[in-house]
């Protein structure tokens, strides 16, 4: 028995590290198995740099047609499934370079000339994450939108305002929708602010020291739509910041999705039943019809644990690491790959989710009623009308508020001939603001919760979206 | 004795935490300790509303001087060490509140109208983080002049470039600094960036709703100098963005900190010897004289260890929790209080040393001349000057540099004859591109390394500065 | 105007550095502000070393006599604030040995012979830690008891099980705390592990070499308690694991904790009700009496921040450092501390909520009842009594299921007759097990939530402790 | 241009999520792409539950047959790559019930009795990092045993010691080796705790109430090697402490093997010299023969990142989850497999590394002879051999320093003569300590650098291991 399970073992991990070192190192070294992914971007960079290298006569225009020819037939063959990655030529660059040179001969050595695989990562990594990066704002800006027309859905329905998940303030579920609509704000301009930062193009830069050659770099970022060469060439081959400013980003804008999950999750439970999504977004059981898992909620929730995780990692990966390139930077590409996977899942399911979400706005609304909500309401009536300190209105409501509860009435409920007992000066206006709709009508402040504060919110941003 | 360990103990931590809940209570209720920090801008935040107020005539004429008077003598109080701050009262809100109340009587109270502590610790923070990071921008700004001055110096200083921190190729020392100039200028964008975006008032979005009175919050923001009021109540309350961004940028900052911290540690160790620091950035040894141990970049390099934490804490903190405020997110203060001392220590340490470096330039270009670190120059020469194909060149090269290391002698040192063994088109003039200074003069691409473009780079950036 | 607010700038962080680069390092460079918490751990290494070397004839027996006579006047000194900690003598070992300097002369300094600093701290930290520890695991034990006693108050009480927060099954009240008696269970063990690991006393393994003195490690290991001299003179100047073990045991049972705290707060919410606090536990509102704000919970929530956020602190620094003592190394200590503290801080919340908490038990029933949370019992009884294949009883349970809801009824309300209309063999025994009570009682699996496997839990967990 | 810039967009990371939200719904939800990997424990979980099935009559003979022939196909299939992991299936419970199912037909559901997805995908996992612990502890009692092996080979070699990476005193090569072994020990130990801890069987806890089926948990406890069944059903299906203990094991282990990789970073430099390691664990270039980056050693190093950012990753993910089965616990796997993954591979690394280095002793003694490494050894004589007070001691070492410094000798150059005009009374026998050999064998307290200490301390371990 125990040889059998010794056996077991050794299958489960023992086949990847047996006892070659060669093995290990080739595990530890080759990066082709997640880089392969930035195929598209090298193949885009090494055109744009025989352009150049042909502009300026570095390399003939013969070879230049070559190499066009030869990065396009393995343009094909990737996308065909036709090509053979290999882990002996470690990454994407020396597997590219490698099968140009099986079709067009020396002349896919020339493509070298100028550059090295330190800029050549740095480019391809940047190349990429700009295409993502747009696709992320994409991403969120279909978000916004889906909130703009859920919050005019909802721009009247009543819910209850929490503070400490405890009942505070009627609020609109339009203005609360909204919330969210600000947040993803700040997280897309933050998106566009990377990008725009990250947009210099480390292509020329070379190993580490720029080049002999009499290179344009202004030329190649033109054609790769960078806005500009990097200006220092240790730097461009050294600097990761653009992934962690992304990394950064998509952690922040994480943590908004995870509060918006944790609400759809408390939401849906029965004792609060606010909310419900359809079959798409949950899963059931087949014995327990009533029950909706919101497994999607949940996992854009738990999503925040690896995008946290993915940007300490290579904070951690950063620190200490002297100039320039060091093998340790290899290790920002699963971190990356894996934070923009995940994020991007997440603003999936999430955009799916809003639009798909139902709003059980009895239930909200008769939430929002228990409670006394609207005592604030009444302890403002009390200054507003009768002009009382705020200090005495605030013992009036609380005086009404006891009666109230000992004998089981909302604040509306209460006869005016027993408030006047409490404060002799009160009308019978003052049951204009304790009711919910009322409470939220009157918060007109700019960015409150009335009605019409939020359709204007929905207004002005729809002018800019 | 073992009845002493357990009272020493005792003493030691059982003091805090005794058994009445009320304590354990306040303990960890209580944020006075650290926020009262924040008193500068509460007052600010304060005079703002109360003009407001008595603008749209919510309070009257006379409160507004009772209050601006009243909060004019808890600045001296407070300035002149006079003011009691009470943990009873459990932040700086009420801390001022309770005093000014004492001072002006009830008319402190009608301050409250139209705000919450909700709203008021959100503005207190963002304001302070505002002149914050005016001040870590400043700082960024010195480091970056001073790492003008300092390439200037050094700009044709010649020192290895290292990829794996291995001898690559030669560049120039001024060079490497200005790598770090990018570096921080990425770095200052990213806080300019953060406090454009931040700089939106909360105030006046009262405890989650918006308020009933008709105020006007563009007023309060203008004052505060705002850029404009945040357009959501629930989110003004409920936001940590500011902060977490803040704390990214900070985490990236930290990060290259640690690079220039590591290089200076390995720089000024007996066997490299590049760099030296005066007495006042090292701490030295009695008896070894020679021993000058770098503390202060050692300290720079591990506050990357707080600051990659403070941003966890807060992502952390931030995650899963539901509108609107909720008693966690006050733990957003010390994380970010701490971010900022130590990040601004650090770049304060960071600006000392790098005023006081003093490049040791002959070990640094002694060592650039070892291990053949010319030998890409070489590759080079062949294929421009003999138009080698690059494969070809390389393979002389390799023969070269291996009768080079068989007879000990550099690159430069072979004979003409000894070279034209190896490839007879070899002429007198390889000799000049076998030295690092020719090496390094040769790397004039865009952000190469050569003097002159290292001075055009310094010129350029000069005129943004 | 804006002198104004330059000039309140320069007062909030201006004055801290200003020019003199020594104001700057004496700031990184100093620990006393932190590390005078171990004095008294420095005093009893202090007296351990100076008994072994007189033991050990290093020093004179009048040394001896003197340094314990000025250690303990120091001792007093501290005791009765009368001690003057100075940033310029940078830390806790300096201090008291200045002082011992200035109380018995030239003696104070043989009593530094055979160690140093580098030893000094590492076993006042361990020291100080090990008596933490022993706090941390006696606040674990208190919760644990307390939670044997709660769950024996609740043994029979039934709540809904939740899965996704939504119910799946009956379970007891008593069952889901002793849950947490598992979870603290296990925090114990690791705590306890980690104590008997870092258990080895560094002292005299000098700056770290070792000494040329005759000294006795044991005997010294032996007076401070620990288990024995660590083997590595090295290592025990470099080594930080104890910190970074109890940092991330702490990290595990804060997020224990966490989980605890997310349900209080959601179990306190009006939707639920399941549970109340004391005003002692909670904030309220002087308009709102039935608002009874969690905040105590939510605290103990957040406290998962910072102390994943330490830990992340701490194993950023060590990552990288060549050995032995770095002053990178010096960072260990405030993040170890805010860990302890507020570790430590939520025990004892959690300790009070605990045994202050009230369980609204018709509540909990009433919504164990809700959503047909016995439909599972009534698949296993067609299984176990019919002899139902799973699949068909699952299938029959949604008919009943269905037909339940269609009438709104609850499953043990549907008459027998219509029962039989969808399964012929049903008998009157259904109803026996259609209830929560019959639920809950049936699952005598072993660790099942019957009430009598909770009892035999809490009886054979009261053994143990 | 832009449309085919989009159509490029569109196949980069378009095709994933297209605009229907199932799809998105199963990319989100489904976990067999990475959990199929617990497939054996899958399999060897269920044959211990249908035995203990069988042996209490819940299922018969024959099922229990049929079920055992049935999971050895599968095993079969499996093996042989002829299984075919469905999405649709979402997890590897699912695919092998379905699998199940159809070789042996309704018996397959009945497996299924008394447990649920919930209790099983807790067996799994652990069952797996059981076994993935003991084959780390095999990895590091591997390395332990190098270490010995080299310490040996070491145990004379002097080395400089460093403290802020500036030459302290001599210690030998062994010495520092086995500090690396003391870490070791340490983090062995910890996963044999975690281990231990970790060993209790969930199995039989079902979805998280326990069973109505009178089940034996012990005995599928003990069939599957863990030493008892858990005594919670609701904290059995809850916890992931398992895994967490591990990675927080794990990130402290990655910690010191980052420390030892920067060292061979470090003294792999020109400048140092102290060790290489041979083409295995190096990469080359063509031109530059000189150069062995250390490849290998700067990818340990960089491992800490994602073992450091996995941890955090589980601990986010944990924080504030309310019991028990929720959906994000689903994010358990990725980051424990990811941790799991990359420690094994840098723990092979580092063991082969250990194996392949090679030390130039002779670089490491003129490394330690320079500096005035022996001035500690100096001072230690004066007080030993004339009675000096150990301040007036450090004075006249520095006094003698500072001559050899003038004259440029080493401490053990200076003339006797020259000595006793600083200090009179220095005779002859100063020159015994003054070199590192004598510095060395003379730090004989236990856990000193003797190398009589280090064979000792290597003889004692060699008896445990």
């Amino acid at each position: 028995m125990s040889n059998k399970a010794s056996t077991q073992k050794n299958k489960m991990w023992g086949g990847r590290f047996a006892d070659q070192p060669d093995a290990v190192m080739e595990a530890i070294n080759a990066s082709i198995s997640y880089d392969k992914r930035l195929w598209r971007q090298d193949i885009a960079g090494s055109k744009a740099h025989a352009a150049m290298l042909a502009h300026k006569n570095i390399i003939s225009k013969q070879d230049y047609v070559d190499i066009l020819k030869g990065l396009d037939q393995i343009v094909d063959e990737i996308e065909t499934d036709k090509f053979t990655f290999s882990a002996a030529l470690e990454d994407i660059h020396m597997n590219i370079e490698q099968r140009l040179t099986e079709i067009i001969g020396p002349a896919a050595g020339r493509l070298h000339t100028a550059r090295s695989r330190n800029d050549q990562v740095a480019t391809d990594t940047k190349l990429w994450l700009r295409d993502v990066t747009d696709h992320t704002i994409k991403l969120l800006t279909d978000i916004q939108k889906i909130i703009l027309k859920r919050a005019e859905d909802y721009a009247d329905a009543v819910i209850p305002g929490f503070t400490h998940l405890q009942t505070a303030q009627p609020v609109t579920f339009g203005h609360h929708l909204m919330a969210y609509y600000e947040m993803f704000e700040r997280d897309k301009t933050r998106f566009i602010d990377a990008r725009a930062r990250a947009n210099e193009s480390p292509l020329g830069a070379a190993a580490l020291a720029g080049t002999v050659y009499d290179t344009d770099r202004f030329m190649t970022a033109e054609a790769l739509e960078f806005d500009r060469p990097s200006r220092n060439s240790l730097d461009s081959v050294s600097d990761r910041d653009f992934a962690l400013e992304y990394m950064a980003a998509a952690a922040i804008a994480a943590g908004h999705m995870s509060r918006f999950a944790e609400e759809i999750v408390i939401w849906m439970t029965p004792q609060f039943g606010f909310v419900s999504l359809s079959d798409q977004w949950t899963t059931g059981s087949s014995i327990m019809p009533q029950k909706k898992n919101p497994d999607a909620a949940e996992l854009v929730r738990a999503k925040t644990g690896r995008i946290n995780g993915n940007l300490i990692a290579l904070l951690t990966v950063i620190k200490g690491l002297p100039l320039a390139y060091s093998k340790d930077m290899q290790e920002d590409k699963e971190a990356l790959f894996d934070t923009v996977d995940h994020l991007e899942l997440a603003l999936t399911a999430m955009r799916g989710m809003l639009s798909d979400l139902k709003a059980n706005t009895d239930k909200m609304r008769h939430a929002a009623n228990a409670g006394f909500s609207v005592a604030t309401d009444l302890a403002d009536w009390l200054v507003k009308s009768l002009g009382l300190p705020f200090r005495q209105a605030h013992h009036v409501t609380g005086a009404l508020v006891k009666y109230a509860e000992d004998h089981n009435l909302t604040l509306d409920q209460i006869p005016l001939a027993e408030m006047q007992k409490i404060e002799p000066n009160i009308t019978e206006d003052i049951y204009h603001v304790l009711t919910v709709d009322a409470s939220v009508a009157a918060r007109q402040s700019y960015g409150g919760t009335a009605p019409d504060q939020v359709r204007l919110q929905i207004k002005e941003r729809k002018l800019c979206l």
